[in-house]
């Protein structure tokens, strides 16, 4: 497609479908283990930021939708700067980190253990600290990763929620057969053409992105993406919210991109709020989706075929080619844009 | 201040100091009642959309660092899409909704209590049927609202949210004198000299918000306000996640809001957070904090002189009057702007 030197982004997600087979295969195994800690405790709180917050957003709504589990996201900022004391002897805390090194979540779930809780940690390094401190790790297998956007450490932790909340299903192996497709659909997917989309958002001045459920958690990972590795102030909206407001911003010269599952409740939602945005002057590009969602956009990218509970893991890698062509539509390096570190600290630099 | 005709937003403004004394008046006697409907159960779960939501992360952030409280918001879309079957028996369900007619927040309720949840709603109509379904109404003094940005009847929400904090606290009372000073404080705020931050808005092309803990539902409600209001975008961050990344998108020409209150874990945060968003540009515009983050600013606006508990409450005044002479610098009609309607649908009108 491009005669321009492969970055390291690309690279590292052209690495996804290995990491996603070596992550189902490190990691379905320990589904019996993770029904042990959850024995005796009725909901789940994940413990993330960035990435790894969006990773659990999917998780939340795939242990609420498909495991009937109770889900929510821990603030952080409760146990490090208010040091409150909570009764958590009812939850298991996921806390996710990509380098299992974020002093935060470590902290955060140092804490959680303090008010009770079970402790699973989701991370990339099995030799982090964060592995360290929990009663079970998922170790994700995507390798080291090099590139300041995490793409195949991201994916990764998609695949290690899917085994979380297939974990706690009543039937955990229902999913098995979509989950053995989901790397061939992530192979697929990393050539997806997405030249028209790119010459959308370089003729744009503005960019929202929504998505709903499921794929709440890929809308905010595009949005994040796009902020991120293009340099441009991009909205990451829920449907919802974005319908209970700020829709009122858009207009001619914003660009959105919407993201669907191909099944679910949520198809016709999102193609009637495509309809509504096209209205209203926005350019839209849409990845996945059913035909009628394709037919509501301006620019229609492959989505994965997979169902609704596993798309988020296939959906993103549109995403990501997206963001990466248009890196370099932009003339910006996806491989480490300004102003980024690929450990984050929450908490700027002690001075000396 | 000014010689043009009070906009209805103004007006309603001015009508705070009565709602929140009414709204005390009104709440404080039921917390015998709160108390009876948590009995037996470990954590309160909030429902709300828009506004309502931001009232509630205030209410979330007061539970689980005032009262030891575990609190979480609820995805109204697990209820009203996926029909998941949760088992909430443990669970107290505050619905939030200033009009109680919200159909996806009233449909919530109903499912939390098929759930097993107990139920209080949180309103500013009597006869709404959120309040006519749930097992405890908490009624909100603001009276009648016109004005499309919702004002008084945030702002009693947030009392309402005071109160169902203090009402599972250790010592429900503990905050009572500081509570009977909040009507004077806003009062006070409504005066605010905000001519200054409006020539820092009305000069720059793109901007943000951010605050942190009791303060981050502060922040995203300036953000969704100056959004929907002044037809700008505008992104609200909480400030973990806006260092973790999107900070890298601010540089000369963006335009910082952060919201702080003078006391509590997080201003000096808060003000190296300031001293971070100066040095790569941004023009900065501060509410509450202390002397240190007022000199980190280059626009100070007043605060509260209220603990971090209940700073809230007084903060979002300065926003108001911020927003309200922004619309008027931008042209705009700061009661009716484009697009919106008063009682929000999640949903868009069915087609006949």
């Amino acid at each position: 497609m491009t005669t321009q030197a492969a970055t390291r982004m690309a690279t590292e997600m052209a690495e996804q479908p290995d990491a996603c087979r070596r992550t189902l295969e490190a990691l379905v195994p320990l589904r019996a283990e993770i029904v042990a800690r959850y024995a005796g405790r009725r909901r789940v709180l994940f413990a993330a930021r960035g990435s790894s917050d969006n990773a659990a957003i999917y998780g939340r709504y795939l242990l609420e939708t498909h495991a009937g589990v109770s889900g929510a996201l821990v603030s952080p900022s409760v146990a490090t700067h208010y040091g409150a004391r909570l009764d958590l002897s009812d939850a298991l805390v996921v806390s996710v980190s990509q380098s299992g090194a974020t002093e935060e979540i470590v902290a955060t779930q140092d804490w959680a253990r303090e008010c009770g809780a079970a402790t699973i940690a989701v991370a990339n390094v099995a030799d982090s600290p964060l592995v360290e401190g929990a009663d079970l790790a998922l170790v994700t297998q995507a390798g080291p990763e090099v590139a300041v956007p995490a793409t195949k450490s991201y994916l990764a932790q998609l695949v290690a929620m899917a085994v979380l909340g297939t974990a706690l299903a009543p039937d955990p192996d229902a999913l098995d057969d979509d989950l053995a497709r989901v790397a061939g659909e992530v192979e697929r997917l990393l050539s997806a053409d997405v030249a028209a989309a790119v010459d959308v958002l370089t003729s744009t001045s503005y960019a929202v992105v929504s998505g709903r459920g499921l794929m709440m958690g890929t809308a905010l990972e595009t949005a994040l993406k796009l902020e991120e590795t293009c340099l441009r102030p991009v909205r990451g909206y829920s449907y919802a919210d974005f319908r209970h407001g700020p829709i009122s911003v858009v207009a001619d010269g914003t660009a959105a991109v919407l993201v669907s599952a191909a099944d679910g409740p949520m198809v016709t939602p999102m193609t009637e709020l495509a309809r509504d945005l096209s209205a209203r002057g926005a350019q839209l590009i849409g990845i996945g989706g059913d035909a009628a969602f394709a037919d509501a956009l301006d620019v229609a990218l492959p989505g994965p075929d997979l169902p609704e509970t596993l798309a988020p893991i296939g959906s993103i890698v549109t995403s990501q080619v997206l963001v990466e062509r248009l890196a370099h539509a932009l003339g910006l390096d996806p491989d480490n844009p300004r102003g980024l570190a690929k450990v984050t600290a929450t908490e700027p630099p002690k001075e000396q």
